[in-house]
């Protein structure tokens, strides 16, 4: 591969930078992007002596090209780790130049180092390209539905 | 209400009930079962001082019927953790009956507690009966497919 990508764990030197990254995917998967409040959250859980998530920088000629997060989730099971990606982003001018490849190639590594059972990460349905790379990284498509309640619908739950 | 779950966090008192309830739950999902290896690590990631999933056993007339297990996730664009339900199950034989009910109720309370921006988890896409009762809770399934990547996969991974 020619353009090496340097990974870089996030650290309090380049928290702006990831936090800029966080927003830049959240635009282009068309959701809401982190507020001020949630940036101090992301600080303090992403810094801590005993971080919430795992958050690295691919770094290209000095610039900071794109992130992963992961975080260790657990198959019952299996009865062992499963490395699980929350995000993982290559900002789009710089796509189709392997960056993208090497951060999955990195987060294959840490699900080794770390004994995984398993990897597992969501798509959005219409994020073609996404899917196009995983498919093409022999990634399988389960068959299972993903559900979630959001804060809203958690606070104005009531009990049947 | 009338027939009033207890829920029991898992124990070494209650372990090898514990246990017997997942391998009841793989066999309904036609996935394998733990092994005996995986039983011993399933007692020291989940008994430890640092648990790797928190376990819970549902009670009735001094039977458990059913568990969940959970874990803590975590969202970056709201920079809250996430409640993860890995499994919910009631045995068979204690179906409609509110105590799966009881045990979600339970989880909504724990992601309360814990001030988690979500609830999220997995449903086989042919288990109608557990889409039908997180539809009546007003969930919503989300527009993601979900990936993985085996144990297998990721030994035989080839950086590309």
């Amino acid at each position: 591969m020619s353009k090496k990508l340097t990974i870089e764990r996030v650290s309090p030197e380049n928290f702006d930078t990831f936090v800029d990254l966080i927003r830049q995917l959240a635009r282009y998967e068309k959701l809401d992007e982190p507020d001020n409040e949630a940036v101090g959250r992301l600080r303090r859980d992403g810094l801590s002596d005993d971080p919430k998530f795992q958050a690295y920088l691919g770094i290209y000629k000095g610039a900071a090209i794109g992130y992963v997060i992961l975080f260790m989730t657990y198959s019952s099971f299996l009865a062992l780790p499963t490395l699980f990606i929350e995000d993982l982003f290559t900002l789009e001018k710089y796509r189709r130049m392997g960056f993208g490849q090497q951060l999955f190639n990195f987060c294959i590594k840490q699900a080794k180092e770390h004994n995984c059972g398993r990897m597992e990460w969501t798509v959005l349905t219409w994020n073609k390209p996404a899917i196009a790379f995983y498919e093409k990284n022999k990634a399988r498509r389960l068959d299972w539905y993903f559900y979630r309640m959001t804060q809203k619908d958690i606070a104005g739950f009531r009990e049947r």
